[in-house]
């Protein structure tokens, strides 16, 4: 009877303590916990670890390594343990995953799990002064709200993401509005997981580097409802592939903005809004500058810009310079243009500087290091911000 | 120039189609995207494949498995390529992961991943009449925002997530709350993610099953400030130990209550308010209704009762007598209890039905079959809310 009373007692605790899911598993919770991986050193290096007593090879790559595609063997020790220790790195976020043996898996220790489109990529932050707007801090924090809204453009009902800064739900204040748009492959999702924008607000408006404004995230793929599994299964026909049609542009000031305003207290008029993206939200921030710009003052083109023709002698931007000139009629307070300098659009951006020059449009031109990557856009939305709705 | 031109294309395509991290990848995106799993068949089996051309043997374990920690073993190709094909599965939602060569990995060919606890598993959705409260469907859908409230009672800024019902955002309404507390080992995004929740009141809604309501989710493990990565690292000293001290029962009462009903349009009273939990949130369901019974006209007890004394002699309800008079003398709408029969906690809601009888307190008793898993707890909920706040 003790006996049976220890065992239940035993039994309860561990449900209680671990996810039902946990006690199914083939390995013990108790036994797979030992294993501390990753773990950020002193010196900001990081070691990462993995137990697998019959591979014959495991790799790492992660976003450290700057050389395209190429990843880190790992040591294994007498237990079967891999391991290994990288070099001190910056304070960031990065993402990683394992490979055993030609099979790529997450961090089995690590609970931090990012997607990325269709892939996801297990996530460690390395904490410092340049990640400091990156971090979930004590600060006050903004709500983010998954909304759905009627898209008569695309006739879709679609979802988007809306950031409502501290002190929105509490208080009677109207709020400028930013309209963030993700890169191609991914979704309404992507700014606040890789993105880290609700972070990056909080702490921007905490230290008073920035005005307290709404955030908008919408979905960037016109055939998209949300993003995959949060919607029913339907044919992607004019998904991506809409991409350069200009008709999700068409819908963010048809359809979302005037929802945006008519739903949150918001300031009205163009002097209160401002687009940005990266990439495919580049693009499109390119398009609503070109096309739209008397709904925004403030437009931010992320490592994106006019790219040279196809090879069927087409390019993706038409009548740039008739484009050019409306806005130039038009007018705006700010054209921002990001680019890291690996960035394979690093070109196109030059070429959209050149053109802006050309027209006499002034501009705002920030190059980085690095490549086409979140850390890049990241930094980029954490210096775009504090530039918007100054009186 | 041609073939510039023609490769040039092609990186701009690609890049534009993958998310960045995809092209960092050590293995290309086309080639492993010919790997289809999971592939639901028209006789709703599931066949499931991974390449793996090195291994010596992957198996595959899953929640249609009734076997503790039972897995199948997969069958290996020419090519290398894995595959296992199940019998026909009732419509659900299963989780699952493979094992190769020892190591747990999710499955790459699967976007649909879900987080229980400290640990990812795979999902498949097997699409049916059993499942269709599940599904994402075209109905119109709630929004479901995340939210940071003041807990003076825990001393903490803590996050919570509220699902208000379509029709919330364009009207003027006041709807009743229901407050629905997830398990051990989970935290307040488990019910939007492994529970379904948003999808089954979506659809409930929808189907004029239940009116309209608005649904808080919690933390509710006492030192907690928001799910892994979602907080600043602190300790966790009085995490899930302190499960047994009311205390976060008391915070519910006296710190979400009070904000959910000051920043959204709520019906107030007990008539307007119902609680229900699983496992842990089962226990927390049963401590508010033995000590806050003023607060709640329904509960809700999912998997849980009350457990028979440890191996000290100590039982983790005291007083148990005392507090079901205090109950009784309160009065209430409805007290229901749903336990599997294969759960581990079966013979404790037993105690607590036993208990309930005793007492001549009305209750209402829904015995499925299945143990300590999502798959009752879902069903539960769509039981559960049909019930609430009828006129």
């Amino acid at each position: 009877m003790k006996k049976n009373h220890i065992i239940w007692g035993l039994v309860v605790a561990l449900v209680l303590l671990f996810p039902a899911g946990e006690l199914l598993a083939q390995e013990a919770p108790w036994l797979r916990s030992r294993v501390v991986s990753p773990e950020v050193n002193p010196d900001l290096s990081v070691t990462f670890r993995l137990f697998a007593p019959k591979a014959e090879e495991v790799t790492i790559s992660g976003s450290w390594i700057q050389e395209w595609g190429a990843s880190e063997t790992m040591v294994r020790n007498d237990t079967g343990l891999w391991s290994l220790q990288t070099a001190p790195l910056e304070p960031e976020i990065y993402t990683y995953s394992f490979t055993v043996d030609g099979v790529r898996l997450l961090d089995p220790g690590n609970v931090q799990v990012m997607r990325d489109g269709r892939r996801h990529e297990s996530m460690v932050l390395v904490s410092g002064e340049a990640s400091r707007l990156y971090e979930v801090k004590d600060v006050p924090h903004g709500t983010l709200s998954k909304v759905w809204y009627d898209s008569p453009t695309l006739d879709l009902i679609r979802r988007m993401y809306v950031y409502t800064p501290p002190g929105y739900a509490d208080g009677k204040d109207k709020y400028p509005v930013l309209y963030l748009l993700h890169g191609g492959g991914g979704d309404e999702d992507a700014w606040t997981t890789l993105g880290r924008a609700c972070q990056i607000m909080d702490n921007l408006i905490a230290e008073g580097m920035t005005v307290p404004m709404i955030v908008v995230m919408t979905n960037g793929n016109p055939g998209d409802v949300a993003s995959p599994g949060e919607a029913p299964p339907r044919k992607q026909e004019d998904g991506i592939g809409g991409m350069g049609s200009g008709v999700f542009e068409k819908s963010l000031v048809n359809d979302v903005i005037p929802y945006v305003e008519a739903h949150y207290r918001t300031l009205k008029g163009r002097e209160n809004r401002a687009v940005t993206g990266l990439s495919m939200g580049g693009m499109q921030t390119m398009n609503l500058a070109f096309d739209h710009p008397e709904y925004f003052d403030y437009f931010g083109v992320m490592s994106m810009g006019i790219t040279d023709p196809g090879p069927d002698g087409r390019s993706w931007f038409q009548q740039v310079d008739e484009r050019m000139q409306h806005l130039k009629d038009t007018g705006y307070k700010l054209y921002w243009v990001g680019c890291g300098t690996d960035d394979f659009l690093y070109k196109a951006s030059q070429n959209l500087v050149d053109k802006l020059n050309e027209f006499n449009l002034e501009h705002t031109y920030r190059e980085s290091g690095g490549g086409h990557t979140w850390s890049n856009w990241r930094i980029y939305l954490s210096e775009f911000a504090p530039l918007l709705f100054k009186k």
